[in-house]
């Protein structure tokens, strides 16, 4: 992705199962990501859209969950998920604060690429996910404006930048700096090959805590780097799994789910303050907007083969939260408030070794 | 059904939906219902089966979903229904201190049916509903056994009794005789014809409250009739809704949500001490426990569509109610106490005005 | 309420219970409701905010739910109630396509009443609701600007009007003008008094359905008023239920899911275009924002109580519902589309019965 | 606990909290918990009884949560769990086949301790969990009796034996011997002092997956000990947490939910056959069954620290997981099948590390 370097090439390797071929959520044929960031001083932020497919996707919707961690978050958009299993629109992922204006961009997205909303048809239902980073950014400013969203959509691609970037420029994981980081896994199922694929915008946790592949790394990172935020842990993680496996709303759900295996795995125990959300989507078993038939033929998955899936959604969580710090550079923000990276440690770590 | 006077016999009819050919949970293809009923004084209670389809249940699986409207109840084997979206046995209806022996009892039935059950295959998720019928019945004196659960489930047919019969010999509905009753209604959609059916076992609410057809007879009864349960008010309802339209469980649980607006007009205000419990199935999508192949291709249901099925299990579960109460005899059980027929009401009613 | 003619002055009573002082959802001590309208040819519409108690909100916040009765909705904010349980910022209504601009002003009004957001604390969660008023008000102009969403908190009141006015402007019900209504019942417990108060936004259902009271009066009503939205039912239902009981949140969640009662009884189906959304909260047991104690002395409800607050919530959204159809004027809006006012019809039928 | 050898006394430390005077669930005060245990040749298998407190639980419930990580489980109870926030019966874990058997047990239990039940006052919420032990018990021949169940209880006291005993004595984990196992930790929060205790039965996991306290040892194991059920992996594990930090229900969920922490780190990727189930009880803010009061004093928690409770949940879980196996004690039973103990393979490593 972008040729930065991730957190295979520091020799890692999160579980047993093969990448795709970007190692990333776009692994998952039609997905895109495009980011839109500012930086400039006190402001860091910005926005990063993930596009399920390259057509309409009002007219053409995905099936769709959401699954909620821990709920102290903001995201909108998850009752119609919830009760109807489909996304409709491109999924917006901003600073909390943005989330009105992020919202309103993506209605006049939506309404500009459809004149039948809240004409000859219904409305449409924006989903929008946040996280706070008011510790490098100047949240209170509202520096989001509706142009960014605009913007970070039209950048959509297969090839996106992680770490500090997009949605992610101001975010802080783990006391160090996080961000967008992506991952994928392949599943071989006899003749059948599907990708579940992970992209994560990583807020969350305390220094200490971070973990490595089951290394407690996070205490030794502390001695070094004692530069600890002062005021509350106000985190959160979003997480949005792809896959192109056919499932029913119900199995995407129980995909979703798992989602937490990997998050523990790098040391989060899912904070009070951290508003830790899963949006799935499937890419096949669309839904048509106009649809005449009384029944749909689709494709469901063979629960006996869920396991499979499982293991590809924790291991592509968890080395995609260790990408987004990874790719993350050092950043200074908002009073000059500083979140070191991730990636920068383990350079200086291998140099030290060798 | 067994030629009993049913709530289209007084001429009342609820909605405006066709019923299926018997107005019965039956009229769904497949769906066979069978009674053991005690009653010998204190003991007025019993045991009501439900068989998905008249195949091996546990090596073809019926989809299915449970709602819980009010969880002041026992049901068993939700937890997995949920997770899985499938039912593996017969459900079966009996007091509420019967449900150990019940869930034992369909245990055994599984095993003797399928050799392979926690052997070369896994266990075995038992269906138990229950409601508590302490009022006419002696329940502690635990008088259900195995072999009420065995000849329940080999009394199944498409005709069958309904009022206080089996699992409904000792309920209590609004103060009045509770049951079992049953209604379908027919879904035409363009060439497609569908049919939804509901079975209620009928244990509710308070003779004040009781609406037939937006008539607030309750009231008028409760002067005639001042013969009330002296102790708490511990009601509940199991709604059985079967289907033969191809739903996801998704859409399933979407139409289980609705029963409670064919509950809420026969005058229940879903109390604090009522178990208000629905399970839903459909007969098609059916799930094989031994599966191959990686992706099964199945039907859902066009979700504009919908309203049709709400309004029709909406519509059932409304008649299916007053069915329960309509074919109930005035019963005398434990201690002497007494609930009257809301039929026999009707009757008098009747020869009244006539 | 401001002199409005209301269903009670017709001469119908829902239920048995008595209503509070303003039989409003401000007779819960401290709730005040404020509108904006905008009423000009093709743009009908506006905001309406319930302020749960008059101090700061954020420093103070209240107990509350969120129950989804159908999902096809966009409310903002029910993650965090559902998590925290907690509001802590008005609760604002408009129409779908305004809930961006509504929640990027609702954000704005809090920071500014609290320097401390997104500074020393952490960020703000916006409860924004909404229904789909494109019948009447051309949605698509997006003509809901942030400075109404301030202007409808300042108007709020303890008397304040019903019908077509604030959010409630553009909508419509059962096939006629819909908006906004309140309702509220009084429970006397011992010595103990307490209040439970609705307000809902109507904008669901088909005219056909309609029920007042018991009666089937919307096949009559369609018989004299054949105007009929041509394209899709695309309603929903926000449902504000307020008290003063002190209640846990499991307690409150089980109050707000007895809403559905009400719903039902006017006919409703639940249908599934319909994003049927309950907001519950309970203004005593308030959570301080900044608090030291480990631990902290709270009220909860007698559980044995419960069945009158059930019956009071469903009985004030019934007559809540019916309310916000009588008190609604015959409105014209965008392209000349029209809805009738029920209390219009209502008044002919008693000048001709009289 | 008993002088068994558990995960501590090879020197391995969960987390960084301190733990109570036992390390164990009854660290919180009242909590017992007492087995019954069947070895003989095919049958492996047994009961464990958990006691919220010494008194009459039904008359005096505590507050309680289910929560589901994975429903592929017959766990019985959690409906009326989840509405009334409470439990009214002993805990009682067995096997799969036996929950009817011992559900019935239960009740007669609960009758003969309380008169009133189904005569005066409702019934009763019997709460059973399960796993399957079918690899070294002869699950078919169903050998839990009624007797075991009331044994069990009897047996109840706060030291208690972990590993193949009661309900954990034919249960699997990672592919070597599962059981039962307990740990606790301590919550100093100023002045006040706290408690969280969790006890598991471990039948879950494919032996390749298993981690201690971050090392991946599963592998290593794996090429020494290639003994391998050959079927289906039908795991499970049910997790006990038990506190005496007054929670409401709400937040008592929320700890709940932070158990899959625990779970993760030992290797769990939550497998679809696996039934994962929390219930969670605090022993403080007792209802009554029969109360007058309108309104109840209670204690609630503050959510700020709640971070210092979720920790302390994980901690407990994993910790409890480990001492499962490392106290279970290498069992062969139905057909010859054998599961190895993990604590011997770590006696061996430390003999030869020594």
């Amino acid at each position: 992705m972008k040729n930065q370097k991730r957190l295979r090439d520091y020799g890692i390797v999160i579980g047993k199962m093969k990448t795709g071929k970007r190692n990333s959520i776009s692994d998952v044929d039609g997905v895109k990501v495009g980011h839109f960031t500012l930086k400039d001083n006190n402001i860091q932020t910005g926005v990063t859209a993930i596009l399920p497919h390259g057509g309409n996707i009002f007219k053409e919707k995905v099936m769709a969950v959401s699954h909620i961690i821990n709920g102290f978050g903001k995201t909108m958009g998850t009752i119609q998920i919830d009760e109807l299993g489909t996304i409709e629109t491109p999924i917006i992922l901003t600073n909390t604060l943005g989330i009105g204006t992020a919202a309103d961009a993506l209605i006049e997205y939506m309404l500009e690429q459809n004149e039948d909303i809240g004409n000859t048809t219904g409305t449409v239902n924006p989903v929008v996910c946040e996280c706070n980073d008011q510790y490098l950014n100047d949240i209170r400013g509202k520096h989001i404006k509706k142009l960014h969203i605009f913007e970070a959509i039209k950048n959509a691609d297969v090839d996106f930048e992680e770490g500090a970037v997009g949605a992610g420029r101001g975010m802080s994981c783990m006391g160090l700096k996080g961000g967008i980081g992506t991952s994928s896994r392949i599943l071989e199922l006899g003749e059948e090959v599907f990708t579940i694929g992970a992209l994560v915008m990583s807020n969350f946790g305390a220094k200490e805590n971070l973990i490595i592949d089951g290394v407690k790394i996070g205490k030794l990172i502390e001695e070094i780097d004692n530069n600890t935020y002062p005021g509350e842990d106000k985190g959160s993680i979003i997480i949005i799994l792809a896959t192109d496996i056919p499932l029913t709303v119900r199995q995407l759900k129980r995909i979703a789910k798992r989602a937490v295996v990997g998050l523990s795995r790098t040391g989060s125990y899912i904070g009070n303050g951290s508003g830790d959300v899963v949006i799935g989507f499937s890419t096949v078993n669309r839904i048509n907007h106009y649809e005449d038939r009384a029944t749909i033929p689709i494709k469901m998955f063979n629960e006996d083969k869920m396991d499979t899936a499982f293991r590809a959604a924790a291991e592509a969580v968890e080395e995609a939260i260790l990408n987004s710090m990874v790719c993350a550079e050092t950043t200074i923000g908002k009073d000059g408030n500083r979140r070191d990276s991730l990636g920068e440690f383990m350079d200086k770590g291998a140099s030290h070794s060798s």
